[in-house]
């Protein structure tokens, strides 16, 4: 019942300084950083607090060797404290949070992390329970084709974090249960379900940007994009009713990497304008690494600031 | 108003496993893990937790250096944190509490906490605030002479600390502002002020134990202590009605240092068998070090205890 509890106080605090809070999930090396990364910016680093919430590890790296299960594990972590700081960050509330060092593998000083307007929260658990979930206003998962996400993976153990290839892929078949039952299950929590992919059947060129796919479910209501969807556009992102994994119709919104960097350019203008934003669209978004850029990350993004500003200006009574 | 909130959310809850809460606040070296020691191992460690909340520090002892306050001061210590993880606990709720490392100066990894029937929480700042002492059942101020106490803050920084005599003293001067505004005004909320003195205008031998002043205030019930407190008993303790700082009447429980250890362990069996505890009295309460026993502190020890078993009878109705 404390889920119900915290949706009930939630929705009577008379507090404007209640956050807007957004959930980003999804597997190790989904790309859960850089779409945050894009987003806090275009919100504007003031308004906006970002933390990842895989820190709430019950054990450093040594100890994790004599123990049958990796950080995907539920017993690996604090969830209980974890749902606990998301409730006090729901409520406005400040919270000291743990802090797990990956260059050392080791717990470290916590941190004093306030709430601000908007607070994106990402990781591998945060839509794990109810009580977690009942902490959110949008909640998204990041399901990129498993493919994908190994070579990500891959790509960023062995830039970052000192792995072999060898040692990564040993990793992720290792991870590949907990994976299945603690990180993927949450997918179907989430009110948009968002997919890096090629687009299947076509036979675009090698270095054609993969595509994004934002399954939006009717679980919010999502924003009224009538203005920029037009024919115009309809090269970059169109609309279209699919089916859910289970049957279920819900809309889905398809980016195409294979449009012009002209074209979704233009569309990242006209949704910024939409959004009424001052000044032109924030210059880091849609990056992938320094000067690496993809209009589809750009664009996702993007329409998740349209949420996050719904939600304020719904809270606000607007 | 989040105090009222509190104190009616722990009215409400029909929660058998919240907590009974007692505060041990006092200035540094004023005797609270001393008698803290002897009250858990009395109640029994698997029924009671206690916790040190000196641990909220903002700094660590290098940024300290280059900071104008002591660890005494609201400004170097997460008041906000600590308030927070009180009603937590107040709730029957784990929480990951800081950890500061004396022997480093250093903040490390912080620990995972779950109450337990009894919960004591001893330190500096306990009861600094009207939310904090919204927490607790009972409320203790150690309160010994200026004097008593700098010995004593000697004797353990030296010992056990590494540091010089002069190098106490000049830390007790720097102390001493923060002192009188951080800590001493807390004595002004404590349902109990202890004080451990020699008894003034006796002229007792050198090496007669300390005597107890315990004053009763009327915040809360007191126990009955009219079976142990007859003639029989009175060279050991007796109790008068005094006048607090203030003026107001008050009760004050005198335990005297200078009874014979056979009248004070008599009067301590008698209190154990009006708790109707099984066995004998804990062999560790009154121990200051090893080898070294005082009865006033089993006395005061004991009288604690009553004190946390009449909150626990009233909590589940007796």
């Amino acid at each position: 019942m404390l889920d119900k509890i915290i949706k009930m106080t939630r929705r009577e605090t008379n507090n404007t300084t209640r956050p807007v809070m957004l959930a980003i999930a999804g597997d190790s090396a989904s790309g859960k950083s850089t779409l945050t990364k894009g987003l806090a910016e275009a919100v504007g680093s003031d308004r906006c607090l970002s933390m990842c919430v895989d820190d709430y590890h019950k054990f450093d790296r040594t100890e994790r060797k004599t123990l049958p299960f990796t950080p995907l594990h539920r017993d690996c972590n604090y969830i209980d404290i974890m749902e606990q700081h998301l409730q006090l960050l729901a409520l406005g509330r400040p919270i000291l949070k743990p802090v797990y060092d990956h260059s050392t593998g080791t717990l470290t000083r916590p941190e004093y992390v306030e709430p601000k307007e908007f607070v994106i929260i990402e990781g591998l658990h945060p839509l794990s329970s109810k009580l977690a979930r009942a902490c959110f206003d949008v909640t998204v998962f990041l399901d990129p084709p498993e493919e994908i996400r190994h070579e990500w993976k891959v790509q960023r153990d062995c830039a970052f974090r000192g792995y072999t290839p060898e040692q990564v892929r040993a990793d992720l078949e290792l991870r590949e249960p907990e994976s299945e039952k603690f990180i993927r299950p949450q997918r179907r929590f989430a009110d948009i379900v968002v997919r890096f992919a090629p687009i299947a059947g076509r036979e675009d060129p090698p270095g054609t940007p993969l595509s994004a796919e934002l399954m939006l479910r009717p679980t919010i209501q999502h924003p009224a994009l009538s203005n920029v969807l037009t024919d115009d556009h309809r090269t970059a992102m169109h609309l279209k009713i699919m089916r859910d994994k289970d049957g279920t119709p819900t809309d889905c919104l398809h980016v195409h990497g294979h449009a012009s960097s002209e074209e979704a350019r233009q569309l990242v203008k006209a949704i910024w304008e939409e959004l009424n934003a001052a000044g032109g669209p924030p210059e880091h978004i849609g990056q992938i690494n320094p000067g690496e850029r993809s209009e589809p990350l750009a664009l996702t993004q993007l329409i998740l600031v349209y949420h996050l500003l719904l939600q304020s200006n719904e809270r606000n009574g607007n």
